[in-house]
């Protein structure tokens, strides 16, 4: 995996965010309207000449390959590519999410561009944006994990809008760490998770040092 | 879940996926372009300001809420909105989806609008496109289904780049359909799913009728 430090200041990584938050925000309004959009061929023609233009332009000047995840000296992550969380990345909605120890959570909504069954948000999706979380609740500490097991279960349909995700530690042994995660609507959790998350080696706790289960989270959703 | 009947004929199909094919491609360059872009803010400020006309021109007529999945009376289905296959989606990479009795495998290539890890494919893009594989792999004989649980186990990462996945049933039982996947780069297979699929009640097979498991798919690829 690709890492590289960048070593910029606060105010310069939100100087840039002002520039690119806007226009990853137009594009994601552009990937709406072209899913929904009912004007004549001759008009969808030429809105794909302008984007033609448009592309060829931020084109003159970019980096090779993908985005990759810059890091500050500060160990401030910008991770502007990612497809879930992305700055950059019109893919992502992104989610914002609120990190506390052993728990990350978001809301996010989630509209025509999400789309599995009509009307519903794609069951992939929903897995996408819980993988996502389930990674962030296991790092709050700092300890580097990736995904080595994702389980997901569909209890209903997730209609398409306003929904909020939640995921939390319930515990830690060796180099993995659990985690459950839920995806909610207002009615009530929809899709819930549970990952298993492996740190590389030499992040291990000693035997029989555990982490103790947090309170169940899944009552505060 | 929303369904529709559009009754138009393979010819129309055609056309109108000839107009909205590269129009789509356009924007995924453009959300690559966004997000590899090293020119100055002003021109990036000048790219959000053409993508605003464009948007503005393509929401002059629109469909309300999502795209949602129309069918032609003879079953031919157009879910052009589609996170993993649509057509008009330019989040989908597309999948292009080769189908035969309970087998669905494609080739794909996911580039820098994927990524989770640098330069490697976001675990929760991975779990997306075999969600959608088991899908189509379960709903080859015409059965409807949905992803009750989906399992995602992370063998190692996945580069960004051309990947395959493979997605066959490898039994039925009652109104479940269990289906392995898989998604592979050059050098074998980097992520594996197990899939429990539910129809709807009334497409349950009989008791004791579940269907044998196929030749074991995981060495074809």
């Amino acid at each position: 995996m690709d890492f590289r430090i960048e070593d910029i200041t606060r105010d310069e990584i939100d100087r840039r965010l002002s520039v690119v938050e806007p226009l990853t925000d137009s594009v994601r309004d552009l990937v709406d309207a072209v899913i929904r959009s009912q004007v004549s061929d001759a008009e969808l023609d030429a809105a794909r000449a302008k984007i033609d233009e448009v592309v060829a332009a931020l084109r003159t000047q970019q980096r090779p390959g993908s985005f990759g995840t810059p890091y500050t000296r500060e160990f401030i992550g910008m991770p502007w590519g990612n497809a879930a969380v992305g700055a950059r990345n019109a893919l992502a909605p992104p989610l914002r999410v609120t990190r506390s120890p052993g728990v990350a959570e978001c809301d996010m909504v989630l509209g025509a561009a999400y789309e599995g069954p009509g009307g519903c948000v794609h069951g992939g999706v929903a897995a996408l944006m819980l993988d996502q979380l389930v990674g962030e609740a296991a790092s709050t500490d700092g300890l580097p994990s990736f995904t080595g097991t994702l389980t997901v279960r569909y209890l209903r349909p997730t209609r398409l809008g306003a929904l909020t995700a939640r995921a939390e530690v319930t515990g830690r042994e060796g180099r993995k760490t659990f985690v459950h995660a839920t995806m909610s609507d207002d009615d009530g959790v929809t899709v819930e998770a549970d990952a298993i998350m492996v740190s590389p080696k030499g992040f291990e706790l000693p035997d029989g040092d555990a982490l103790p289960h947090p309170a169940n989270s899944r009552q505060d959703l």
